[in-house]
C-alpha cells in the first residue's frame, strides 16, 4: 500500500527488525532501538535448558518429541502433498527443516523480513509467537504410506521401493468407525510444547511455507498430556479421570528403547535406522455415559483404582498387577476384560509402546454432549508386532470399548534425527 | 460389580477418601493413609493467592472472570434448559453454585463419595483434575434471552417480565454467517483457568450435574488469551500476529468500569445491578489468506505496527492513535477503514468494551486450511450502546472483514456476584 512506501528495502533483514522498521517508517521516526526489544523471542544462549519455557535441542541421533519428556500441549497435523514434483517436495523438506530448527530454538520461522526487500511481500513469520519463549517446542516429522504409493497406486516421488515393510497399512479393527477425511496423510508433523500458542504457531508456519506443495489434510489440538515419557514426570489423568500410561516406555529404559522403540540396523531400509513408527488414533470417549457408571464398575473396566492408580488388589501405582489374584468370590481381582490386563506386555508377547497422547475437547457434538476424548499417539519399533496385536486384543475384548469410538487413524514412519545444519528431513530417504 | 462389595458404605465421605477406600477395599488392605495424599487437589489455605496455580475468590460483589486478570485458557459452554420445571432449574442453579465454589477453590465438584454410600453409585467428580491446583479457575454464569422467553414465545419459568431491556437480541450485522446450532443458549458458563484440564473439568462436571435439566448446546475451547484485563499483564497476540486489546478496559479503571462495565441502579431490573452483559462471537480468521498479504497491508488494515503494536505514526504501544495525522502523500497515516480507527471510542460515542477473548484452532476445515480464529468475548454495561454500534461500524467498513467470518453469536446477562455461602446463582432473578 502506498502509505508504506517509506518502509525499508534492505535486501536481507532479520524478521524482528523488518517488522519494527516497517511500522516506524510510516511515521518517519529515526530511532528504532526502543521498539526492537519486545520482538526478540529469546536469546540464543537461553534456547537449550530444561525449564518449561526452555528449548529442546533440534539436532541429534533421534528426532526430538519422542522420548522428550512429554510437554503439556499438542498441535498435530497431517498433510497431503499436492505436487507431483519430487524436487519441490525435497526443497520444502529442506525449508521446513531450517524453519523447525529456528522455531524450536524460540526464533521466528525465517530470517528474511521482506523477500527481496519489497514491503509488498508477505511477512515470513506470522507473528503470534513474538515474545514467547521456546516452551520446549519439538517438531517431529513422519512419512505416511501414501507418500510411497498413493491411493491411485502411483509412485509419485520415486520412493516406492524404499517403503519399509513395517509401514504397513493398519488392518480394520473391531468397532472402528474411522472417518477417512481425518485419517491418514502423506506427511505428518507433531508439534508439542508447553504453550499451545507456540505449538500452533509452528504448525501454521510450516503450512504457510508449504503452500502450493502441501495442503492441510487434518489437524488436532490436545490440551493435557496423558502419558509420562520420563520417570521424572508424574502420571497424568485421561478424561475418564484415571491415571494413564503408568506402564509406559520411558526415556530412562535404554535397553527397552532399543528393543521396542528405535528401528535397528537390518530391521528395514537403512534410512529408517534410528527412527520409529508412529500410530495415531483419535478416540472419542463417551464421557457422559462413563460419568453415569459406578466407581466400582469404572475401576473394574480399567483394572486400576481411580484414586492412586494402583492395580486392583495392589497398593501403589507402580506395583505390578497380579493377574492371578482371586477375590473372596473366586473371581479374578483384575477382570479378564479389563483394559490393564488386555494391554499388558505379558498378554502381548512382551510388546510395549511409547505413548504420548493428549486429551482433547472439540466443542460439542450437537447431541448435547461434549466431543471429547483421547488423541492416542504411540511410537514403536514395528507396529506389526506391537500396536497391531495389542489393538486386536483390545478391540475384541476390552470392556472399555462400550465407552470408546475410534474415529481417526494414522501410521507414519518417523526417520532418525537431523544430524546437523547440513542435514535435513528426508535426506536419507530422497538422497 | 460384585468384586467391589467390600467397598465402604459410610453415608458421607469426602471424594478423595471414597475413591481411595473403594480401591483398597478390593485388596482388603487396612491402612489407607499412604494413598490419600495424591488425591488432595489443594489445601484450602492455599486456595486464594495470585500465582498462576493459585485460586481466585468465588464470592464477591461482582462475578469473578470478568475483571479478573485474564487467564491463559478457556472452556466456554452454552446450555439449553430441557425441563419446564422452574423448581428443578432453581435447584440446579443452587447445586451448580456449590460445585463452582468448590472447584474454583481447587476442590472436587462434590463432597459425597458414593451417594447414599452405595458403591454402585457413580462418582460425584469425574476425577481428571485430581492433583491439580486451582489454576486461577473462574466460573462465570450468564442468562440468555431465551431463558426469559423461548423461541416458541413461552415464558417457561415465569421470569419474562424480569428480562432486562439491555438483553436485546443482537441485530443482523453485515457479513454475518452465523450457525444457529453454535449460537445463543438459555444459559452460559465461562470457565477460565491457567490449566485447560482444570477448565474442561469444571464445565464437564457442571454438565454432569445438570443431566436431565440442561443439555450442552455448544462449547468452545480457547488456548491463548487475546486481551489483558489488568495493567500488570502484557498485551498478547491474536492469530493475525498482532497485539490485541491494547485499549481494553482494565481492572484498574474504577471510574470507567462503573460507567462502561457494571449495570448500575436504575439501568434495568434490580437483579442485574452489579452485573454485566456478555457478547460472544466466534470469528473464523482466514489466516492463510492473511499470511499471503504484505506486512504493509496488514499494518494498514489493523492501524498498528505488527512489531511493537504502536498505532501507525506513533512510537509506543500505549500511545494514543493520531487519527488526524497525514503522510507525505496527503493520505491519513491511519486509514479510514482501519480496525483501530473504526473500533476506537472517539468514533463510537465514547463506548468501550472489556474484552477477554481467546484464540482457537478447531482442527482443519476440510479444504486444506486451519479452522482458526478468535473467540471474542466482551463484557459491558449495555450492548445497545456499546457492542451493537461498534460492530455496526466494523461490519460495514472494517478492511479486516475480508479476512473474517462471524460464525457464532451469543448475548447473556451475567448477574452480580454470589455474596456468600447462603447465596446462589440466579437467587435474585428467581427469588
Amino acid at each position: 500500500m502506498s502509505e508504506q512506501d517509506t518502509a525499508p528495502r534492505t535486501a536481507t533483514l532479520s524478521r524482528r527488525r523488518a517488522i519494527t522498521l516497517a511500522g516506524v517508517g510510516v511515521a518517519g521516526v529515526a530511532g528504532v532501538a526502543a521498539g526492537t526489544a519486545a520482538l526478540v523471542r529469546s536469546p540464543d544462549h537461553a534456547a537449550a535448558n530444561d525449564t518449561a519455557a526452555g528449548g529442546v535441542p533440534f539436532h541429534g541421533a533421534h528426532q526430538a518429541g519422542i522420548v522428550t519428556p512429554a510437554q503439556d500441549r499438542l498441535h498435530f497435523v497431517a498433510f497431503d502433498v499436492i505436487t507431483m514434483d519430487r524436487a519441490k517436495l525435497v526443497a520444502l523438506l529442506q525449508e521446513w527443516t531450517a524453519a523447525a530448527a529456528r522455531m524450536t530454538a524460540g526464533k521466528d520461522a525465517g530470517v528474511i523480513g521482506a523477500v527481496g526487500g519489497m514491503p509488498e511481500a508477505p511477512p515470513d513469520d506470522t507473528g503470534e509467537a513474538l515474545g514467547l519463549p521456546p516452551s520446549q517446542l519439538t517438531l517431529t516429522i513422519g512419512f505416511g504410506p501414501t507418500l510411497f504409493r498413493d491411493a491411485q497406486g502411483r509412485d509419485r516421488f520415486g520412493i516406492a521401493d524404499k517403503r519399509p515393510a513395517a509401514l504397513a497399512d493398519l488392518p480394520h479393527f473391531a468397532g472402528d468407525a474411522l472417518r477417512p477425511e481425518i485419517s491418514g496423510g502423506d506427511l505428518c508433523v507433531q508439534a508439542c510444547a508447553n504453550d499451545p500458542q507456540v505449538a500452533v504457531h509452528a504448525i501454521r508456519n510450516l503450512a504457510r511455507i508449504g503452500m502450493g506443495v502441501v495442503s492441510v489434510r487434518w489437524s488436532q489440538l490436545g490440551f493435557g498430556r496423558t502419558s509420562s515419557t520420563s520417570r521424572d514426570q508424574a502420571t497424568p489423568r485421561n478424561l475418564f479421570g484415571f491415571k494413564d500410561g503408568t506402564a509406559n516406555l520411558k526415556a530412562e529404559d535404554a535397553g527397552l528403547l532399543r528393543e521396542q522403540l528405535w528401528a535397528q540396523p537390518g530391521d528395514g531400509p537403512d534410512w529408517m535406522t534410528g527412527g520409529s513408527y508412529l500410530v495415531t488414533r483419535k478416540i472419542r470417549m463417551q464421557v457422559e455415559t462413563w460419568d453415569r457408571s459406578s466407581l466400582a464398575e469404572q475401576e473394574q473396566i480399567v483394572g486400576r483404582t481411580k484414586g492412586s492408580g494402583a492395580p486392583l488388589g495392589r497398593r501403589d501405582e507402580f506395583d505390578e498387577p497380579d493377574f492371578a489374584a482371586k477375590g473372596d468370590d473366586g473371581q479374578p481381582v483384575i477382570a479378564e476384560t479389563s483394559h490393564v490386563r488386555l494391554a499388558h506386555p505379558t498378554l502381548n508377547n512382551g510388546a510395549r509402546l511409547l505413548r504420548r497422547g493428549y486429551n482433547f475437547v472439540d466443542g460439542s457434538d450437537g447431541l448435547g454432549r461434549l466431543d471429547a476424548g483421547l488423541f492416542f499417539i504411540a511410537y514403536q519399533r514395528d507396529p506389526r508386532k506391537q500396536f497391531v496385536p495389542i489393538q486386536t486384543q483390545l478391540s475384541r475384548h476390552d470392556a472399555m470399548n462400550e465407552y470408546l469410538r475410534h474415529v481417526s487413524s494414522g501410521i507414519f514412519a518417523c526417520p532418525p534425527g537431523v544430524r546437523d545444519a547440513a542435514d535435513h528431513w528426508g535426506r536419507a530417504l530422497f538422497g
